[in-house]
């Protein structure tokens, strides 16, 4: 799926929520067995109670790999789980050379048949030119994070004066086009967003770090969004692990609706100005 | 294992040869077929042909991931045939935030159980710190890589007249020592190596990029070693794709052996300056 497909979502649906799945099994219900088999069941239920109130799911590849190649075999089972009519993003912040980055697109974007890939730029364009070679599908680079260790080179200054993530988000937008790349901008910066968008004004940018993290919708809102929404705010534990007893689905539901709702009133208030 | 382990295995060898297992389907030998069987026939045979003459192993996890759950079970399989006198790597390059850094930990240093990993730095300290909290166990920062990409952002000036990738080593070493902290400095950039040792005197580097991407393995020496070696080079296509017919296990240790005797007598040589 394009970056265009899923603005059109966006517009069709008055959302631009991403649901996080970080299935850690010390912190699913205790109704389900703290495996690979409990995640999935656990995942099941997330996604029929989230799949209305959401444009877009985020699968974190950590919290499967963590489980062996039963993690594994549980992601391919997640994946094929997920609705078709959803952006749907492999979280694997992966970030190698060319022949290597080749293989890791053909598992992402050919195998598992993700619509777009988180990417780390440290490497270079090598890294992320074999996965913009596939047809209708999206490229996330990291640019500004919501961490704290965001801090340690993200935010060096250059002399040319730039902050290393400009740099970062000016050169690489070059190497695709903003319906085939998006960036990560983390919700703790809104104060960044300034400058982030003078470099990419039309790109989509995936947002995490509302919740858990400290960042706020509307700060977010009001700082990064164009005339197309232009976001993607993902929530991931603050809506997986809004209930922890049996009516965790129903907790996860209201907490998706409570965020898509939010968002309705933002787009809204926005179409009034 | 530490880097102090991989310092006696490098002193009692003479050799400071990794061999990288990246298994591509379409270049192992007709002899295997072309799948996950395929591929753990094929990396059976080099870890018999090889082990004698290199101290290490690296796995690129890419060529296991683009086979699927299929892959990943293979990689667990071949991780189970390595043998546990080499210092084993996971060259996955992971890097994400705090609580989903501790999950590929607990992937690579637990379930998995290599004694080290190769991890991008872009993210900040949080990507690095969970790996640290493992003892006996070793973190591999991205520094210089041998990739062209590399030029792009890790060679940027910052305002204090340091290269990018300087300020990366300088003050990521702060974050462990050089018991358990590597960087990986491309042997296609031997021109930085008196930056990179400027910086990190004493850390072992973990040195890919000779052979099918043009680096040499005495210029690598020359610029690079320290009194106890402080190098750890990686060969990946040019071993495993040595030969292309039955005959490529032969071919595989003829260029290990090759290469192992280059290092003795690169380290011979510099015992009698």
């Amino acid at each position: 799926m394009s970056v265009i497909k899923l603005s059109n979502l966006i517009a069709e649906n008055e959302n631009f929520l991403c649901v996080g799945l970080d299935p850690d099994v010390e912190k699913i219900p205790d109704y389900f067995t703290k495996d690979a088999i409990g995640v999935l069941g656990f995942l099941e239920e997330i996604i029929q109670s989230t799949k209305a109130h959401c444009i877009a799911y985020k699968i974190n590849f950590a919290f499967f790999e963590a489980l062996g190649s039963n993690g594994w075999k549980t992601l391919e089972a997640v994946r094929k789980l997920l609705p078709a009519s959803h952006f749907l993003i492999a979280d694997a912040k992966r970030g190698d050379i060319g022949n290597t980055a080749q293989k890791y697109a053909e598992a992402i974007f050919g195998i598992l048949d993700f619509d777009a890939v988180t990417l780390s730029p440290y490497m270079g364009r090598d890294v992320v030119m074999p996965f913009l070679e596939f047809e209708n599908k999206t490229s996330i680079l990291l640019g500004l994070t919501s961490n704290t260790g965001s801090e340690d080179f993200q935010l060096l200054t250059l002399q040319n004066e730039e902050y290393v993530f400009e740099y970062v988000l000016r050169i690489s937008a070059a190497w695709g086009s903003p319906e085939n790349l998006m960036f990560v901008i983390g919700a703790t910066k809104p104060k960044y967003f300034y400058q982030v968008r003078k470099h990419i004004p039309d790109h989509y940018l995936l947002v995490p770090g509302i919740g858990a993290q400290g960042g706020n919708l509307q700060d977010v809102y009001e700082a990064g969004a164009t005339e197309d929404v232009g976001l993607l705010v993902n929530s991931s534990r603050g809506i997986l692990y809004a209930g922890s007893d049996r009516n965790f689905n129903s907790a996860a539901e209201s907490k998706a609706k409570q965020l898509s709702s939010e968002m309705k009133r933002l787009i809204h208030q926005n179409k009034m100005k």
